[in-house]
């Protein structure tokens, strides 16, 4: 074991090379325009794969993008079997001039790598390939069996992810899966996430007239779309920050008090929370922490808005049509086609004859939750103790990880949520970053977490 | 006479011809990267001045764009004198793909000439400059006095007209403003429009966080001011479209009997109306019919949001900050500035801590009526019953041409409105265009205008 951490040490700058020969790939599956990157990307995952010593490297066609795999499988049958899950899609750029440096330019500025895909999810998965290839380089085996999966869509609804798991369930045979998607709870605090929430993202879009029209001739005599928009979305939560959509909140399983207590635990300083991410005062639903709100309660967000005119100055028109993305957070038991149904439901009542509505679900994904004292979740632990010095905190995520949804339900596993991303890393924003002690410790953790797998009786 | 309106009539296609060249002039006063082409359509305008006779021409210079200025003063001194106003400038032109022809290739279809600026204000400038040009061509002289200006910001608010016209005001004296900027009532309704509505047009600016955040991660913990502006802006007015903001209605002038009598008069078919525009259905202001809602209500519009992601599939972000464009149209004896105050104050009291909320100013304009007895006003009654063969009706317009209340305030001079845009012109739209019949019955109009103000006892 020391000839392989040893490995991990002396290498460590060739790492961050390579990890940024990977960030510079613009996997980016939301745009069509990059659609040639997104496949650029999974060839050259698939040849890190081959790089690191994994055998069976294939890309697996999808109705959309590939899945790259490979596997390692000579631990022995009595050993357990990992199946590791990640993506190599990115999340698109824009606003691309807030980004201080190019976002496909990985830049290493005071200790961290900024690029888009640094954390979420290039930079971890490198992490674990990395922790392969020091195993495999130094002592020609690993102490756990593993099967690696890759996807391209995890960004865009992991579209054909259920599919791919459903045909190639066999395959995919496993004890265990592994996935480092999330962040740490905080800088310095190793962790492990026991839940997530799920997710129905929409959009919404109105149509008032044939075009546009100016809002002096006819301002008064027609709905304006913009406005009508404005309105519909404005009443789907009250001032309290509770969510008014009917039977919205008939599904949620409320937060015990062990949790509240064990949340109220952790070392949370909100002031410090508030300060990094510029708000000028926290805000959320009456009568909950911070912390509950983020991971136990279902939210209402507007994720994007575009109508009219939006250029510089004034243009006095009463716009043709209007847009908005808006999204929900799920937490158990809700489930995101109930919820999906009941906005569409909610809208429609809502909004006036004189305009059209349309409602266009775009992706969904189940909440979930995992036992604590599951051996695979102990394993972890321990694994997280011997990369980080310190005893992880157990703790939910905002997030929502579909897949680790399909993975119960498709294939029966388990799911070990072994992030090492910071809170700040700026997953889906400008100036995405990764900590690269972070990075280091975690190829660490990730060499023990294959042989605390590989212990567990299965 | 006579040969006046033949040089008019067998001048027709060339005047065509030379309206096409003006309408390629990308004049667009709202963008920045215009600031040439609005200097040079300053500069065609004022040579347009020179080739049609009139004399003085000259550019002066404002802190924005300039105003083009000519004359013609040997009608005698008991002849009264027009001072005749237009705008060079015109509308930006997204969004572009909507337009069937490009904005700045003038394309006629139809008998009706596509461009922007052709109704709003180029053609109809370009329709007394062809009058101005048969009586000098034909006479050497004109049946009136007349000073000419045509400004290049009335589409971003007339910025520097009000101090131009203060400090110019000795040289503008004249007895009436004669102004081309309005539709006709409708098709084969030749029309004088007696009043206008004014307008306070804002931006609105949120600010939550320093970078868009994640909306799973952030997603219950912050104010998302997407969510917050449309909670706002949908809280602007009641489901009745009755205006919620305090003080709104209170100077408002209720509509008399009388005048509702004759808009209900007026040959307006609702049904048609609807299907131009598109609508499923109108929509306004409880209580008041469509013409009333149009010329005697105030409104409040959005005209432009943006907010977060936009584009093509999903992106889960909470945006750091949302805009919008917003207006009221105003009506006697509303004032810009204390609505705009008013609309500041209650959208502050409205907006949460949590967010940073900015209100600015764009533009505002007053609201203006005259009386149907004044002698100009029944002088143009008479010209546009020679052009179009039908004694005009009398209306008023929901849009705004603040400089007619600069008029009236800084000069004292009443304004006649000879319009003969059509309703559905698409002034702030894509496919702008202008009848070319209307046109040319509108130049013939125009001689007629110049003889009937020139007999009008002073």
């Amino acid at each position: 074991m020391n000839e392989v951490i040893d490995f991990v040490h002396s290498n460590r700058d060739r790492f961050v090379q390579e990890l940024s020969e990977y960030l510079s790939i613009p996997s980016v599956s939301a745009l069509p325009q990059h659609v040639e990157d997104v496949r650029r990307c999974a060839e050259w995952t698939a040849a890190e794969l081959e790089r690191v010593g994994l055998e069976h490297v294939s890309l697996t066609e999808t109705a959309g993008n590939p899945v790259v795999r490979g596997d390692w499988l000579h631990a022995g049958a009595d050993v357990p079997t990992i199946l590791f899950y990640g993506h190599y899609d990115v999340q698109p750029v824009d606003p691309l001039d807030e980004w201080v440096t190019p976002p496909f330019t990985a830049t290493v500025r005071e200790g961290e790598i900024y690029a888009r895909g640094a954390a979420d999810d290039k930079g971890q998965v490198f992490m674990h390939l990395k922790a392969i290839e020091a195993y495999l380089a130094k002592t020609k085996r690993l102490p756990v069996n593993i099967k690696v999966i890759i996807e391209g869509e995890e960004e865009v609804g992991s579209t054909n992810l259920d599919g791919f798991v459903r045909s190639h369930a066999d395959e995919l045979a496993a004890d265990v899966v592994v996935i480092s998607d999330s962040p740490m709870f905080d800088r310095g605090v190793p962790s492990l996430c026991y839940g997530l929430r799920g997710l129905a993202y929409l959009q919404v879009d109105l149509r008032g007239t044939t075009t546009d029209l100016h809002s002096g001739s006819f301002g008064g005599a027609v709905a304006n779309p913009a406005f009508v928009l404005a309105q519909l979305l404005g009443q789907m939560k009250d001032r309290g920050g509770r969510v008014k959509i009917p039977g919205f909140y008939d599904a949620v399983k409320p937060l015990g008090e062990d949790e509240k207590a064990a949340f109220a635990q952790l070392p949370f300083n909100e002031r410090r929370y508030r300060n990094e991410i510029g708000a000028p005062k926290l805000f959320g639903e009456r009568g909950y922490t911070t912390l509950e709100r983020l991971w136990g309660r279902p939210t209402f967000e507007v994720n994007g808005l575009l109508s009219g005119f939006t250029g510089a100055g004034a243009k006095t028109v009463i716009p043709a049509v209007a847009m908005a993305k808006v999204s929900m957070r799920l937490v158990p038991d809700q489930e995101p086609d109930v919820v999906a149904e009941q906005f569409e439901k909610y809208a429609q009542k809502m909004a006036p004859k004189a305009v059209e509505l349309t409602v266009t679900k775009m992706h969904t994904g189940k909440p979930w939750m995992t036992d604590l004292d599951n051996p695979f979740v102990q394993a972890a632990g321990r694994a997280l103790e011997k990369g980080f010095g310190r005893a992880p905190v157990f703790h939910r995520e905002g997030g929502s990880i579909p897949v680790v949804a399909t993975f119960q339900e498709t294939l029966g596993l388990p799911s070990v949520l072994f992030g090492v991303g910071l809170p700040d890393e700026n997953a889906h924003a400008p100036n995405e970053k990764l900590d690269l002690g972070n990075f280091h410790n975690g190829i660490v953790a990730s060499t023990a977490l294959y042989q605390e797998i590989g212990s567990v009786n299965v």
